[in-house]
């Protein structure tokens, strides 16, 4: 009775998904809104301005590719989850708040890259969207029940706290050395590209393994 | 043969749940567009600056969470609708206009979030929204044929009521004192989590209840 | 073979829906982007001022309208065409590159609502979108193979003659008496509300008419 | 066992497909807030300012074809990828961020119209986009299993270069003359509606081979 039930009243994934796809993909793209070749650039040269504007690209390619990562994790990670339940749609509403909050970090640190404050509040946001990531996977860790898709999550999830450090060093060294903090955010991107860390060799599916380290989180 | 026909001509809920997706995902990400961390901030300390971004930042969260509950609401709600007539289409169109309405009163509250008139605004929009959706789900509970989805329907719809008479309420508070408003904005979200009230115990399906009152509405 | 061929080549309609499902949501909420509640009603009281926003938000309800009307019937018109084929798509994107100018126009005779120009423009634009829809339909009442939809297709383009006539009589009106102008774009959105013109009695499946009539176009 | 892991961890294409819609339909749609018919045009005339609006709006034309032609192309290609690798969606990431930076450009043009500056930035743009574009194909057909596919995308790359030379050729030419630069950007969209490249004709499949020029790439 109580599965006929709740099969009547769970949802599956998808408008989770869609509802997510369609904030990420205005939160990427916003960002564009606020992009400008400077006027003064049509006919005059004026380098000043010109190494501004060539900033402000640089930490919005920046930002895409944490936005971009963070999408790309998300879809492997709502993929394990196809019936999502109440708690899992605030988990995942709040990550995409957080989200939402890149755009007007990427600006302020765009327009002031030499600031300390600017760098810190990037940090602060990268780290509060990483935080909000790994709720919302020890949460489908939690409530999983596919023990590969769990195993991975919780690899995962070891992994992302070093991105959550370094994001959350990235605060102090800012008020230290603005460039440290530069540091921080331009080596995190790269790094999600390489295989989830290898666990303890002895265990039996290595090809498994492998196929793991490559295709998913 | 009108069955043939009408299978034939009606599509099922998919693009409504895409384009209204869209447009919360809109509503809820162009509010970012309107924050913008004060330029000033970058290297100087302004108190007052400070502040007015701080409250301008709350009041982006507490629009994010209103509309997010109004998304997942909706989620559940057109979930129980899969093939909705042209009427479910307008009844859903209006819903969406009036969500459109959220950023306008969120941006107008968030500059001056002491003015009894941009309190107002907000009540009444929050209040709109909420009557355009009871008139959305009041149609739903009309035209379904499953008795669970009509019963969970109308003990919603009866537990909205509160809601719209806090935000109503607001209205004249906010020309009384400014803070008995806020009082009402901040208070409704979280009501939301409360499960629906319950109905008398000498109903037969106990468990068949906690499942809905968990998982529905 | 050529049957294998073209199924291995030709997608359905999903990313067609998808992407136009995209189009009209983000038309119909950036014209949102655009409507500011005037700061200096938060606390003084300027009945010019007021007057104007109220106008403004006018033309954006009739927008919206206007708007999630094409996207109503876009929806039903796609629901015929399963298996766009690359033309279907190019008069997709035509009609998509129409809508987009509605923002443009909406802007401008909601900042200036008695101007003859701004009137002329409005309907320019909505004579331009019919006309792209009508294109568009035609274009599937010729291509499919289902006679239901293919009657349905040519009653709704005969009657969509009706406003295409009304949107373009509205730009000279517009120079002779704004107001007329005004007239013409207030009365085409009920109309749509009507059934489609009914068709010679005689004919033999009453109700499958009155199906088609009440859930169609 | 290694397949079996393989598809309880490689999710299918949809939100592939449903992220790049919403940043392609975004990304068309945000260009269209920079359009504002000028105040002045309400009530007086001023050639100059109704030049430029006239400029402005037929760049904005242009980049709508532009974008409209990789969608399509999108579209016709994802559709070859049914479950992307992690790859893939790196590719497919490349692309979208080149895409967002069409705005960008089409602003710059559309002010500056007379600029090589602008023509050349616009040049560039255009032909990073299609650059990625190609990226994202190459590796398509380097990874399908379908031989009509690869087939496909191996003559279609091979078009394509032409588009991405005329693309670099504008940019010098835009120094030269800035006519030339435009005449290039013209030029490309309707090629595009030009059937593939035909290949000689004692190949084996006369038929098949016309369905693929018209319906493929």
């Amino acid at each position: 009775m109580r599965k006929h039930v709740e099969s009547e009243l769970t949802p599956d994934n998808h408008r989770m998904e869609a509802f997510s796809d369609g904030v990420f993909a205005i939160v990427v793209t916003i960002m564009v809104l606020e992009i400008r070749i400077p006027d003064t650039l049509a006919f005059g040269t004026d380098r000043a301005v010109l190494g501004d504007f060539v900033t402000y690209l640089g930490t919005y390619a920046l930002s895409f590719l944490v936005i971009v990562n963070l999408w790309t994790s998300h879809h492997y990670l709502l993929f394990t989850v196809s019936n999502p339940a109440r708690t899992t749609l605030w988990f995942n509403s709040l990550l995409l708040f957080t989200v939402t909050l890149v755009p007007v970090a990427t600006r302020f640190l765009g327009m002031h890259p030499t600031s300390p404050r600017a760098a810190a509040a990037y940090g602060s946001v990268a780290a509060v969207c990483t935080a909000a990531f790994m709720l919302l996977r020890s949460h489908a860790a939690r409530t999983t029940r596919n023990d590969v898709h769990r195993g991975i999550h919780r690899r995962v999830i070891r992994r992302t706290w070093v991105f959550l450090a370094i994001y959350i060093a990235s605060v102090p060294l800012a008020f230290a050395n603005i460039w440290l903090a530069w540091v921080c955010f331009v080596i995190v991107p790269p790094m999600l590209f390489l295989p989830v860390i290898r666990i303890p060799l002895n265990e039996a599916h290595g090809m498994h393994r492998q196929v793991l380290e490559r295709s998913c989180p």
